[in-house]
């Protein structure tokens, strides 16, 4: 199985959430069994030299493919959270959006100092929640962090967002 | 390890997500890589004769484990939602809670008649959520339907809400 593949397994759903958006609907490569399984194994394959300790998955779609990778690696996961979801001591970060803005949150004793991080989530469009989620990691001032992406939507340029110093990597582009 | 030591790894928090409530907090489980990979095998291990062709993952903590061990079965995962946040057509079912009502959505494609489906979520409760999903997934007339919990709270006896002809397992019994 190739990228193509996984990439046809991807549906396309017009005006989603809104009038003039057309959202990546990746729930169509999870639930085919064949390409759930190419798409952890290409995952693990990007992964499996870079010594990672700590999977980050960001709510709720990078919460799908983040553990499961994790367990490959032999590494913790961690959830990255909407406010008031976690129940312990948490660091938060808020960022701004299209209208208002939004605020995520990990556990305080969720990253430690000697962990490698690898970011995870399952777009890349705008990059305004995984930059937030990216400055969020580093207030735990681990040794390293990486961050992943299933689909990256290259016109939205997202990357342009993202920390210079930091491995990003994407599965398939669209 | 054994169950005591994943038993051992989840944290409690009292009054969360209000007063009078003692959360089970599994966050502490999933960032620990040898317990994170303790479960999935104790999960694969409790299903890998079951024929299992379809994991439905509650959201949100649904989501974490739910396609690790799919992946590991051979299955595929679905996510079943919140309403609003799937973008495709939708079954949904509502159901009552203690102040109001919720509801849950799976896509129309996600399940057909031929799969064996287990439902998977973190937490056993008072159990009327994943009656809810019991009763959605049973919408898709699937070949059988198992269900199973990382935790259950045995005293809040949420057991007798589910169909007494699904086989029900958890991992830790608290």
């Amino acid at each position: 199985m190739c990228i193509e593949k996984l990439k046809s397994s991807l549906r396309t759903v017009p005006d989603f959430p809104k009038e003039g958006i057309l959202f990546w609907d990746v729930t169509t490569l999870f639930k085919d069994a064949g390409c759930l399984r190419e798409l952890e194994d290409i995952l693990y394959n990007l992964y499996k030299d870079k010594g990672i300790t700590k999977v980050v998955g960001l709510e709720s779609r990078g919460f799908v493919m983040g553990p499961a990778l994790a367990i490959r690696l032999g590494a913790g996961f961690v959830m990255a959270r909407k406010p008031g979801k976690l129940p312990a001591e948490t660091i938060s970060e808020t960022y701004d959006k299209e209208y208002g803005h939004d605020t995520i949150e990990i556990h305080k004793d969720a990253i430690g100092q000697d962990d490698v991080v690898l970011i995870h989530d399952d777009l890349l469009a705008t990059g305004g929640t995984v930059a937030a989620a990216a400055r969020l990691v580093n207030a735990f001032h681990p040794a390293k962090v990486c961050i992943n992406f299933i689909i990256e939507i290259e016109d939205l340029k997202g990357r342009a967002l993202l920390p210079a110093d930091v491995e990003v990597t994407s599965v398939i582009k669209v």
